[in-house]
Parts: C-alpha cells; sequence; structure tokens
C-alpha cells in the first residue's frame, strides 16, 4: 500500500482552466490550455467544472470538455482530470456531476481514451467518497472501461474530509469499493477556511500547516500524490516560491497553478539548483552568500567580523562573540553555514558512495570546503558530513522525483537539458538504479 | 452533520462562576454572576462546581446552582451550562456528577427550566462521553424531559479525549447514544499539559497548536463548537487578545473568561473593528500605520525611505533596495502593506458584491488605495482585489457571527449600536440575506 | 489504561550501540557498552542489530547481544532492549527478526533474564504491530515466559504507523493480542522523512512538530513513553539541549543518544536547574539575566533603559515607551521578564504549598522578587503567582520525573547528590507523597 499505483509517482502541477467563459467560442481558454507544452505544460491539467465556471454555464462546460479533448487530448502532455461539480451536503449537485462524468466519458464523443481521471471537491467523510467511487464505477461499467481505470482525485477542503483521510488504508481495497482508484489528495485551503470558520483581520487565508501534515500523512500511508491548493496572489512568485519550500519540507511535492506563468514556477522549482550555494544564519534568517572569484562573500549588515591582535571578534545580531584563534572562528562559522547542493553535486556524491559501498564500505565522509568572507576577513571553512545507507535514500527523493519527471515529460527534455546540460540529466538519470 | 444543531451557532465566551464559596452566603458569587447584562455578560455562563469550587463544598454548590438559576435564570442573557465534577478514572466520581445533574435538573427545584446543559470535564475516550450522556439520557427520562433537550460540553484535557473527537461524526446519530445533544468542545490546557506530561522551564504553559487545530476540526465536522481554554494571567489584556487572534485563524471562535473582565474583551474582540486600518509588515512584524488627515503614516525605526535624484531607496532591517522610479516603490510596498477592514468595509463590499452577481457578473474587482507616508515621502498606493463567490462566502463569517450574536443577545443591541453606529448595525443584519 | 504499565514511568535516553563491527573482537562496541553506569548509562539501552549494524554481520550480532547480556546485563543500570530487523513491506525481514528474537530469548544461552523487551523498527499499519507482537507471544511461549513478560517499543517511521498510534487505546487490551506490552513509541525522523518523500534545500531534516505531537499524544492516550527520534549532529549539544526544551514541551520528555555524551546530556537535561534564574523576553528573544551580587543583571544591547526628570524611557528593539514613574516601569517589566525555578524553588513552593492546603486553604500566593538591572538602572521588581491544585499537580511533573529517576538509577544518586546537595535530593523524594 505505500507503494503509489499511478503511472505518475510525482505530480509537481496541478493547473485549472475554466471550462465555458462568455465569449463568442466559450471553450477558448480550454482550446489554448490544451496546446500548452514543456515548462508551461502542468503535469495533471483539470478542466475546471465547479469553481472556475459559471453556475449556469456548466452543462456547457462539460460539453465543451469532451469536445476539445477528443481534439487535442492526445497530444497534451501531462495527465487530463477534469473537475466535476459534488458537494456532500447536496444530492442535487452529487447527480449533476455523475451526469457531466457520464458525457465526458462516453466513448462515442471521443474525449474518454485521452481522460485519466476526474477531480471530485468539496467531499465530506469516507462514506461521501464511495458515493463518487461508486459513480465512477458505474460510468466505467455502463461505457466498457474495466473497474478502477479511471482515477479519482478529491479536494480536502472540510474537516470532515480531513479526517476521512485518515481511514483510507482500511478502506481501500476493500472488496465493496474501488477506492484504489484514488489519486491525488488536493488541500483547498479557500472552502476550508469557510468550513472551519477561521477569521483572520486582513481576510488573508491562514497557513493551514496542520492540514498539510495530515495530507502529506495521509498520501504516505495510503500510496497517493499530496497537492496543496491554489496561492491566490499570482504576482507573488516569491512569496508562491517560499510555500512551495515550505510543502517540500511537509512532503507535499505538488501545488495547484492558476496561470501557465504559475505552472513554470511550480515545474521548477522542485528540481535542485544548477548551481550549489551557501546559506548564512543571519540571526534567525538564512541568507545566501555570494561567490564572487571562489570566495562566498557575505554581504549584509547583521554579521560583523573583525580581526583584532589577539584573535576576532564576531558579532551576529547583538550578540558578541570574543574567539581567541582561527580554529575557534571556523567553529562558530560551521554552526551558521550550511550548503544547498546543486543537481550535479547530489549525482556525485551518490555516484562515490555507491563506489565505496561496492567496495565494501558501509559509511564514508563527505567534504564541504569553501573560503568564506565577512568584512573583508577570509575564513576557509570545511566539514565532513558522514554518509551512510540511511543519508543515500534520503537524499534520493529528489533523484527519484527528477527521474519520474524525466520519463514522464518528453516534451520537456530539452528544457531540462538546457538548465542542467546534456551529460548532469544522463548522470542523474542513472544513478541509483 | 455539517451544520449546527443548536440554537447558537456561535460562542463567543464560556464563564465560569464558583459555586460555593467561604462566605456567609456562599452562593454570594453565583448570585453576583447571574446579575451581568450587555457585555460583561457571557454567551455561556457557566456554574462550576468542579475546579473553581473546593472538593468539600461542591454538595452545596449543587444546590446553590439550583437555587440561583431557580431566582435568576430567566434573566440571565446568555445560556446557562453548569459544570459538574467527572473523570474518566474515577467511578466514584462520575457518580458524584450525575448526583449532581439529578439535583440540579430536578424540576419541583424550578432551575432547569433555565438550564440549557451540562458541562462534562476530564472525559476520556468515547465510551466515557457516552457514559455521561446515558447519566444525562436517564436524568431527562427521570423527570419527563425531552430526549436531548439537555446539551453536553465537554472539558478536552487528555490525549484520549483530543482522540475521542476524531470519532464523533461517525458516533452522533446512532440509535444507541443521544450523542446528538453535543454542543461546545473546550480545551483545558492545564490539566491537558499535566496529562499529556509536559514540562517547560518557566511552568507557562505550552501553546497547543496541534490541539487547538484537532478541537477546531472536531467542532466542523461534527457541528459543534470549539472554544479555547482558561488565559490565566487575567491582568494580560493583550496577550488575551493575541491568543484570540491566534485561535480565531484556527477556526476556534469563542474562548473561556475567568472574570467578567475578559467576558468584556472576549465578547468585543471578534467582531470586526469599527475603522479599518494598514498593516505595513515591518521585516517580519506587522504595525499598524497612523492615519493623519487621510495620510498613513508609518512611524517606527526598522524602515526607511529616502528620495535620491535617480529615484528611491527603501531599507527593511538591514535590507536595503535601490528602486529606479515611484512604479516600482508602489510594488514594492504595496508587498508589504495589507488592509484589515471595518465592519462598514465589509458591509460595502458584500453589497457591491451582491448587486454585481445581481447583474449577471461573476467576479468583479475591489480597490483599495491609501497614501502613505514613510520618513516624509509620501506614496500614493492601490491594490485590485478580485472578488468571486468563494471569496464572498469567505468573508461572509464575520457578519455570520455578527448576526448570530445580535439575534441571540437582544441585551447587547444599545452597546453594538453605540459600537458602530444604528445604520450600520442594521445594514450588517440584512447583507447575505 | 492512562497508567503507564511498566516499572519506568519516563525514560530520559535511548542509546543505540551497534552489534557486531569490523573488529578481531566484534562485540567490542557491545562490551564497551555494557559497562557505562552513572551519568553516562542510558535509561534505556538499545544493542542494535538493525540501522548501526552491516546487514551481512546481523546474524553475528545476536549472537553478540546474547554472549553479551548473558556476561554483562546483570550489572547494566538501566533496562536493555535490543533492536531486531523488521519492515512492513517485507516478510524476508520479518521471518529474520523474529529468528534474531528467537536467538536472543533462548533460555539456555542465558541472556534473556536480563533482556527487558526488543525493539520493533520500520512497523506500518496496527496490523503489522500485531504480527511482531505475536512472534514475541510465540518466543515466550517457546521458552516457557510470562505472556507479555518481554516489552515491544516501536520506532515510528511512516505515516501509516503515525496513524497506527491512533488506534493503540482500543486495539490494547482485545484477547487476540498481547499489545499491552508496548512501552516505548519512538520517533525515528530519517527514515520518517523518506516515507513521507519530503525534501529541503540542504537535506537538513525537518522538525515534524505534528509527528512528535502525535506521538506523545498516543503514549498519553495508551499509558506508553513518547521517546524523540536520534539528533544527527553530535556536536552540537547546544542544538541538542533545545531540541529536548522543545521535545518536553510537547510531553516527549525522552530522547535518542548516539554516543555516551549525548547520553550524558539527555540525562541531565530534563532536571529542574541546581540554580533558579530569571529570563527577559528581548524583543522576541528569551535571555539570561546575569545575577551579580544579588541582583539580576540585563548586559544585552536590545534593550535600553533610561531614567529622564519626568520618569523611564525604556526602549526594546525599535519600540521606545516613555512611562511616567517607577510603578509603569515596573509594570512593563513584569511582562518582559520570567523565572525558571530550580529544584529547590519547585520542591519550597509544593512544600508550602501542602502545609497550606493542611490548614485548609485552596489557593495561596507564591511571591518571586528581584532587583533587576537595565543600563545601570535598578527596579525592584515583584510577582504574586496564585497557586491553587492545578498549579501544584501540573508542577508535580518535574517532580515525580525526577522521583522515578531516582528509585530507578541508583547508580545515579552520587551525581544527584552532588549535582543538588544530599539535603534537596532528600526532599524532593518526600514532597508530593
Amino acid at each position: 500500500m505505500d507503494e503509489r499505483i499511478h503511472d505518475r509517482k510525482f505530480v509537481r502541477t496541478f493547473f485549472t482552466t475554466p471550462t465555458a467563459v462568455e465569449e463568442d467560442d466559450t471553450a477558448k481558454m480550454l482550446r489554448s490550455a490544451s496546446q500548452l507544452r514543456g515548462m508551461q505544460a502542468p503535469d495533471v491539467w483539470v478542466p475546471d467544472n465547479e469553481d472556475a465556471t459559471a453556475p449556469n454555464m456548466r452543462d456547457e462546460g462539460a460539453r465543451n470538455i469532451t469536445e476539445v479533448v477528443a481534439e487535442a487530448g492526445e497530444d497534451v502532455p501531462g495527465e487530463i482530470h477534469p473537475r466535476v461539480v459534488w458537494h456532500r451536503d447536496s444530492p442535487e449537485t452529487r447527480y449533476r456531476g455523475f451526469q457531466h462524468m457520464l458525457e465526458i466519458a462516453d466513448p462515442e464523443k471521443g474525449a474518454v481514451e485521452h481522460i485519466d481521471g476526474f477531480v471530485i471537491p468539496e467531499v465530506g467523510g469516507i462514506d461521501d467518497w464511495k458515493k463518487a467511487d461508486e459513480f465512477i464505477t458505474i460510468v466505467e461499467n455502463e461505457y466498457g472501461l474495466k473497474e478502477g481505470s479511471l482515477a479519482m482525485s478529491v479536494i480536502i477542503e472540510s474537516g470532515a474530509a480531513e479526517l476521512a483521510m485518515e481511514k483510507l488504508r482500511g478502506e481501500m481495497g476493500k472488496p465493496t469499493n474501488n477506492l484504489e482508484r484514488l489519486f491525488l489528495l488536493v488541500d483547498g485551503e479557500v472552502d476550508y477556511t469557510k468550513d472551519m470558520r477561521a477569521i483572520t483581520p486582513t481576510g488573508e487565508l491562514p497557513s493551514w500547516d496542520e492540514l498539510r501534515h495530515n495530507t502529506s500523512r495521509a498520501a504516505s500511508a495510503a500510496g497517493l500524490i499530496a497537492i496543496d491548493g491554489p496561492y491566490d496572489d499570482i504576482r507573488d512568485v516569491e512569496g508562491y516560491h517560499e510555500r512551495m519550500q515550505n510543502n517540500q519540507a511537509k512532503g507535499q511535492l505538488g501545488i495547484w497553478s492558476l496561470t501557465p506563468g504559475q505552472v513554470v514556477e511550480a515545474n521548477k522549482n522542485p528540481l535542485p539548483p544548477t548551481e550549489g550555494y551557501w546559506l548564512i544564519d543571519e540571526d534567525g534568517r538564512e541568507v545566501e552568500l555570494k561567490e564572487q572569484d571562489d570566495i562566498q562573500v557575505y554581504n549584509g549588515s547583521r554579521i560583523a567580523l573583525e580581526e583584532t591582535g589577539e584573535g576576532y571578534i564576531l558579532t551576529i545580531g547583538s550578540d558578541q562573540l570574543e574567539l581567541e584563534d582561527e580554529d575557534a572562528l571556523q567553529e562558530e562559522l560551521l554552526g551558521l553555514l550550511s550548503y544547498v547542493p546543486s543537481l550535479d553535486d547530489i549525482v556525485d556524491s551518490m555516484e562515490e558512495f555507491e563506489a565505496a559501498k561496492e567496495a565494501g564500505q558501509g559509511a564514508i565522509a563527505m567534504t564541504q570546503s569553501a573560503t568564506v568572507s565577512i568584512d573583508g576577513v577570509e575564513t576557509d571553512i570545511s566539514r565532513d558530513r558522514m554518509w551512510d545507507e540511511a543519508t543515500y535514500q534520503a537524499l534520493q527523493t529528489p533523484i527519484t522525483y527528477f527521474q519520474d519527471i524525466y520519463e514522464s515529460r518528453p516534451d520537456q527534455h530539452d528544457d531540462l537539458a538546457e538548465l542542467y546540460s546534456e551529460d548532469i540529466v544522463n548522470r542523474a538519470m542513472d544513478v541509483g538504479n
């Protein structure tokens, strides 16, 4: 069960598109999104027949999905998972969602062969998830599709759905349902905030750390993939990256995208950097050192370093340390510095460890060295990190992620080779196998 | 089940009063608390026959509750929920709690018609909750009261009770219990800290973020109301407000109050402010700008702004940004500023969106503008926020909260009209219906 | 069930040792660890036949455990719980772990009388825990040991195991298992990070706050003991202490140790300090005041205090407060200061409260006073804290912890007497009984 059961083991991007807009061609936005390629194209494309589309346009939206996916679906590089309407409290809405699925999956209309599954919003407790699963089973049966061949992804936007996630591992595999079709667990923080009745003074969304942890944990326990919800402020690229980094530390490796620009950011963000760099802990904030002629230079004003006759004075914020010699200084700086490895660095270290293991060694020391300059005082620092099997396996996550992306997205091969060089990409595809 | 089933949809204040004290009139504090009105009167008044009352005074305490509520209960503006003794590990304590409930609910003594329910402390796993529910059912049956007419609120002060909350949605509604009587889930952090065996150096309580999240989530999933525990440092009004704001972002919209002074603060805190104001992010801390002659003035020292011949230098903490023109400055300031809307602002925006929706528009841009002054440099900034149905509904929480308060607490109408003006109160009562 | 069912109610230290190394005497490290005494000896010693030992050495490792524990186990001051191999996804690994348990527990080999239980890593859902429990039951039955006499501790290193912890309270006590043998719940953050597929830029482990909360909560609900995982950076003593303090505020009172040096730190850290001290909140950071001639002196630069003709100017970071008189200053300083009581202080306060209770008082005020000096300006401050039964019981946790340590570890009596004085140790052993 801990094994992911779908083609994609990782999903970086979940991109929603309105299915019907008030234009001469109401399918205009769908058509345009279906043409995205390379870094602009998401891993999962979601023609959104729910919140992104006006309620009175949704029947037309379902027809538009069918038409556009039939025409253009074959060449869409990612998977296609339309979102239909659903609500735990409304049988009317659930029935309408069922009808839209029947419309979209009708094999005579030619779309279903390119449809990978459906996204069900506003689910409640586990019994509500089972109702959606049952409708999809009926759709499959009606159209002669294999049971379980259409994936089901859900939006977690109620406390009840958050609790239901804990039950998945025990419910999947029961003969009375096909919940093995589950694919993505997607947080929906706007409606979750409403359901939780949370209030913030500015109306900004709470960060919902526990929800994101619980979604990631459920994905781990049930072999699914956890995706964070939309980041509304589409101009705030820096904030979007911070959110993704925070998500990744929780094991939530994918995020919703609202625009092709956000898709590009979210496709690239989880990849290791092209160049490694050093961080220094500037009194509680991590800032990047700038490399100049192989020297790592600190340009900020919160850390100061001065060489005196008898040693060094290192000031961090309002704390002043008197250090008697260079050894003491190196020790202190080591505590402040950390290194962010590039894809190249990670591949090097893994290859080195693999060779050592081949030669019968269980653990080896990997050394990171740098010359650091603060206020013109240069210091050589060097750190040994012990690598054993556990370190190796823990660092394999970004490599496995990279390999999964590369294999699933041939349309991004050129972008990746341009970003990292052909050679590094090839070595990254070889390592760990 | 996601619908709240009780009269009150929101509870701001949960105010406990000792039931028997060592005075000539042992019911003195009860009598005095029963006379509170307006902002000093809590939404839920809890004659506390447990921790607030000495163990050897509790039989008298139960009699005092009966007497005072019979006399004065009819005019108490909020609901009345006495707390009785209970413990998951002690059948003796549970039986004593049962006897006190029999005493208080005896219809011949005239109190029960004003009693809305009972508060059960120190519950354990779900089976323990069922024992308390069963005793209340027996009390109801014994006295010819409708089954389920007495509400049951619980204090969450053990890991076992925290876990039990996850099961409520599945247990409520079973024919073998009357757990639909559940009303408030109240965190009790003092005893929870003891049960979790947590230690802090100063003896201060941990903040228990996960507990509060889980309580709020359970309330959401089971149609109940989440209340935070007591804030011990009753002189620290600012800290009490910070805690409430933190709670609200978790969906926990009510809090325990230990004094009439705390009741006033907790009754007012969740209401939107009477005047909107701007916040600026001062290197990680949000501080309020002061309005002077329609200009929003920053008076702190962590942000500095200087106009040079070629543009602007904006300093935030130790970061210095060189900005080439006013557009760049506006863009940067927009990222630092946020607006806290007043009740008036919220009602305006909702009315505007309702009118747009009536006219067939699904989304409209709402503009917030201000002139901001930093170090004497004035800049006009303006931000568009897209409002759609989801934004509208998310911002409805404070309005629904306000409406529920207004309807349930006629004794606070004058206070509210004085705070906001009659006109705004009336418009707030109309919007969204 | 809320009662802990094992001899030890608290475990400070969980120390792992490789069972077989590539040396002439492959049991060398085991032999050396078995000789540790006093503060260097852990509460729980874990001969580690899993990750710390190379896979091809583990059969020999099992034999080494048997041999060394038979020889030296009687004099080991703490409990002995070997870790065997196990994996939720591999029947081969589980069978090997079973065979190692059969080897180690064979009474003819003389080790089992000193073995307190086994540590099972890499468990999954509750059914996987039951498989391990069943193997231990078979081992007990095979060798004529009492059912349930061998404890079982687990490493929580998967989302599935994190969820399984919620079920313990309901599963323990069923006639079909012996899960009452459960003892420690130990977080294993390295493999948990891998299982959750979390990524951080530097490869540093996430802090996993929710996991630690959930482990502590499960321990509380099921009568077990929660232990945090290894802290890899063994040179970073300060970081290790910060982690322990953070754990303790979550109710996780023990931690893994990788070296005898870490054992010493982790054995001492949870004990109250020998001398009380004051903390001041320096604009968000707590720093310790230095006592000089009975005056508490602040030497930092973030807080400044100046006496003017009309009162005082108190500057905290960039906030400047004008205070009209000494009362206002005292009030403001009280809000910034907190006191960390010594063991002596805690015992004093508890004795005082016990005497007051004896005399019929339910609550008394405890006063803390100090003279504080900032920038040469001296101020007398004094704070009353109300102590009632709840305060008393909450502060009993460190004392009960101390008493449990003292009773279980006679080999540390001298160290404790040297640290605190014989007199205080004796009074601490008496109080609260």
